[in-house]
């Protein structure tokens, strides 16, 4: 009997080969398909030409991945029946679905008061529905509800195959090779002990490695002052945008899903099934446009935002350690005010100042547990290693100030 | 004197080198940076996940080359002032600057009468007038008008820096490595000999490989059935749309540019410059967006061909070496208007023949002269070597067949 | 049970996993180890600086693709057992355990009358009592007596995975990109079908890529005219010192195995025991080290051949389409006995013509099956492509003079 | 006037570019020649199998960087004269010359009393003699006697490109992703300010990466266990030779050069010309061919070293943070001394105890100037970054043990 069997080129990896019925379900379905339409990394490509790489290929890398440990694990003799294999496979492809335009760059922004992972989950809830069960244990899996804990970890933890997959992907697009971690030594080095994931003793240099890569990406890509400033101007246009709508000012709206979160929507915690459906209507064509249209809006704080934004004229921005001072920031918003002729409220949507750390990605959880030789594990804390020690304690945050000249 | 420097990551190149004040401008100017919103490859990423790189990406890594290659030229002793140089490099990061959304795909069917290079000549004038004459060498030698032919053929001749980076990029991101060239090896034989461009002996077999592989990437990546498939439906969704429109049906329009095109504009060799600058607000998100809108439309072949595309259900397409029997497609028309509850002369939108080939892409100059030690010049047909003219000779073209089933 | 497991780097697959006891016994098996003192390329590395890999290197590459289409196969749904696995996996590791010094370049010429297959095959036998019998089924895969034939395929046929190593492997440390293969989409297209090994139809540009670069490593690598002069100095030199043992001279001796061979071995197509346990203890050091020694030698065309190879002061050497005149030859011969004070006889030595082809690599048998989707199946030669016509049939010959001006 | 302009193939850099009379009148010297047959790694090829690469390949590779590196400052307006700028590419091709057989695992220990840079140094004078002085500004550069330091730095400081290319060469062969550096970026933010060498502030996270990777080849690589305990046998060789040599044993030669520094030479800080071109026949080969001898030699601890080295049946090594307990010790000591049938004193060749450290490379100087925005300068250990600190001073040392079992 002939499996059905198709394999995708991938420039990082080589080829990803799709062989089971599930999976092909998933891919096929519309929901998938929308993450071709979400810049994997928002609006980093102003900085980095090639980082326009999209969610759904980091989610079929990191799927490939997956492949990977899965079958490393069972050669180690960890038991994966061929159900949690599909499920746990199946699990990965769609962790990041619930992704909205621009991902972390919006989160919480466009839909509030819900994280993008919760909105993966109703996703795959609903899909599970259409797909009549199937979905079952890799729901299960994601949500931490099946036994076998390490699937989950797989997903989800302090070295799965997302993380995993988006530092080396990001880096590849980027032409950062600074961000380059040896995926396929980490990899080999995984193991399963005591029903949890663990990395092998001898891996220790690879997750050194990992974590000063990590850091590395952080600080010239993810918190890049450039693409700080450009997403900054996207939250700001937003937020211009909900503050004109609120005083009646109706041209707008640009027509479809955007137009009811940005205007009609507030807070829920737990989407109902229509608006979960508006919700899979978006993505970063709609806001593109959006702001395309925009830059033509007669409000200037608008159009100015819009138009730059586009023409990459971006605000200027400066990274220090300290806070920066008032006085300097007041003088900075009146130069704006007069310099563009609008009130120094509204300058504060070209001068304004924050912080730059990295809680749009999980660093909640630095524990890696490290199996010894001897069957002793030590959390990563515990090793003896201090540039681990340095590269986990090390605070990654800096104060910013974006103005107009 | 401290002059202005920048560099930029590329991931095929490592880094981009950007020091003159004219790149500078050229790099900032709105015109040019909405390349970054034209996919290079059109729908190539419905097949190649990777395949979401720019037009801008393209050009700056064409500038890139050319950098090499003036190095290389001018260390075998060719004269090159730094006024030349500088406007050659402005020539090739403008080579492009005249496509429209989805590049070629769209070539000749949404501004219709007038080609590419046409309009990047046009777009040209208008940034020289700004620039206040600051390109016209760059003119002069894009048009063919500059006595030093050498600087034309390397924007524009069999060899030139923009086809070599296209083959390098597009091989890379779609992760393709058949079409891998030796781009680095082809520049360091590169020579100019009585002011003509042309290939050292010894590289002929980089120029071998450089044939084969661009061969290669013709059959599976720019000829792929399934791109195919994707793209002659797009050019039927702008097809159903200009029907539509001419009956009266007014819901289409989604405003800006794209109704201007679509719905005012007849066709003129010379754009006046108010039409140069509509034509400058196009870019791919004016289209992605108007398909999203249009799968909505309540007329059944426009909203199945969009959401279609949209959803990546695309059209089955089958090539061969002959044409396709005619009694077959009958049936097939009957079947998809049976179907889709469509009249037959509707369902041509979903069943239809036609020929693939390769005539998108400039191959009408094959000539490239090689130089032998003694002296001597050839053109490549004339060289001893069978791969060569096979490569040259044998035609690119198969009949396809695109149906509903 | 802990498996013993080992992972292996490897700068061109990134990993190589050993996890099988027999696989362990092989590789540290002083006969395999030898492999790491002869060079994969003889003397390319006068070129190409990089092609300083071992026999040992190849091997192990050689298994790792082997692990690779196993596993492929397998998924396809081809039976094949553990032991098979292990057997096909042992079997191609020692797959070039016969070669001697320098491989090719002295295949032939320092043991004569027996081809380094055979010889592999014998060592094989002689490790197999040493392993009682555990190579057994190897053995029989290698002989092609094993009912599996595709097994045997694998390690010896059109797209075996030997070839698919060495292409791959020294066109990485070569640094010719031109060889690049795509390995891993042809073992992806690999397929079994009653019971031969075969290629998918869809692998067939990736076959036309297999055979061009294989074509371009001929020309530019392995019938590079500057290698093929050193290797022809390095059979002169072992002619000469034939020549002058021959005559009595015996200060050439520098001890060991060397000696044996160079004047002691008369032909055999069978070695006895002892003699292959001195076979064993020939490689490329040996050689070197007496080259070294003989270029201090008093017979003048002995130390020229020599101190020449050792300082790469090669013979002037040049290759072209048709023999070479027999009166240049001549004038040549008078040049260098004058210029060197040696015999006219003598300075053949040093001048001499040939034939460049590729009969040191196999190419008797072309024949690569396609399995086409209807089940039905082709040669290649018979499949509707001019490339791979052109590349199967063309020539790969010419002629050489070598000179000592 | 056409330039003689040759091009080298190179796996790690893509092409190396010769083109100047002096440059190939020193790559065509023998002296030059000879570190052909000299590993960069010495016997870490029996860890990592392709890290058979050469000192001729690392220096040519060297040489390349020296290229970027004096292009880029040149283009920031740094003067370097023609004369100059062969003279730092001259300077670098040379700096390893004086490395003997196996380069730093028997430092001092066959020529004793004399570094390797020192023979250089001499190696260097000698040549410059042949070649008329022409030798006299690298040889200048190369003993920081010439007024622009920075050329000096280029060559040898903590940023030179020796060890750009050596990371970068080694961790390329070894396959030891971890060990990457981005040479191109930080070639590209070095400067030149007050005659000093230094590195713009925008490339900190470049050193960054430099010394983490640095770090990681140490402990993965060059202190990898196993290449240590094979580096200490083949030191325990050398000290049995010299031992059993003493007791007037005389079956130890082998012929040559050899025979000479292991038995005739005596410390001297300066060799004289004659002694100096026996170092120059000195190579790996002499070495490698000696232990294949002396495997047969009748001395059981020396014969058991050699095959024992041959067949990489390597002693057993253990590392550890703390100083190995002596009792332990010596009930090793005692166990190979009745296992082998030896004296305890004899033992101690193959049980012993000591330290690793990374004395083999130079540390002695960590000082990195980063020349900021504002123009002033600040070492790198005044720098703010917690990373490099700990990179910096993290001692690198551990206690070792080898062992027979």
């Amino acid at each position: 009997m002939a499996v059905k069997r198709k394999i995708i080129n991938d420039p990082v990896y080589g080829f990803i080969t799709i062989n089971d019925p599930l999976i092909f379900d998933i891919i096929s379905h519309p929901y998938y398909q929308r993450l071709r339409r979400i810049h994997q990394m928002a609006l980093a490509f102003l900085v980095y030409p090639g980082a326009v790489h999209t969610r759904l290929h980091h989610s079929l890398g990191a799927y490939h991945l997956m492949c990977l440990a899965v079958t490393e694990l069972k050669a180690k003799g960890t038991v994966i029946t061929e159900e949690e294999e599909i499920a746990v496979k199946a699990g990965i492809l769609l962790h990041d679905v619930g992704h909205g335009p621009f991902s972390h760059a919006l989160e919480n922004r466009l839909v509030t008061g819900i994280h993008h992972e919760q909105i993966s989950l109703q996703i795959m809830q609903a899909m599970n529905e259409e797909l009549k069960g199937r979905l079952n244990t890799a729901i299960a899996i994601f949500t931490d509800n099946y036994p076998k804990r390490f699937l989950h970890q797989l997903i989800s933890g302090q070295l799965d195959v997302d993380r995993m997959d988006y530092l080396t992907r990001d880096s590849f697009f980027t032409g950062v090779s600074e961000g380059v971690i040896g995926y396929d030594r980490i990899i080999k080095m995984l193991v399963v002990h005591e029903g949890e994931l663990m990395v092998e003793e001898k891996g220790i240099y690879s997750i050194e490695k990992f974590l000063v890569a990590r850091r590395q990406m952080y600080w010239q890509v993810y918190l890049h002052k450039t693409v700080l400033s450009a997403e900054k101007m996207l939250v700001h246009i937003l937020e211009r945008v909900r503050v004109l709508s609120a005083t009646g000012i109706t041209d707008l709206k640009t027509g479809g899903a955007t137009d009811f979160f940005l205007y009609n929507y507030s807070y829920n915690s737990q989407m109902d099934r229509d608006t979960l459906d508006k919700f899979c209507q978006l993505d970063d064509v709609d806001f593109s446009f959006a702001i395309k249209r925009w830059s033509h809006h007669p409000d200037r704080v608008l159009s100015q935002l819009c138009s730059r934004l586009l023409n990459r004229q971006l605000l200027k921005i400066k990274l220090q350690a300290e806070p920066f001072n008032e006085s300097m920031v007041q003088e900075k918003l009146q130069q704006a005010a007069t310099e563009l002729g609008i009130s120094q409220e509204e300058a504060a949507y070209f001068v304004f100042t924050g912080e730059a750390n990295n809680t749009m990605y999980r660093v909640q959880d630095e524990r890696i547990n490290i199996l010894f030789k001897d069957g002793s594990v030590k959390d990563i804390s515990a090793i003896d290693n201090p540039l681990i020690h340095q590269t986990i304690s090390a605070p990654i945050k800096k104060f910013y100030i974006c103005s107009f000249r």
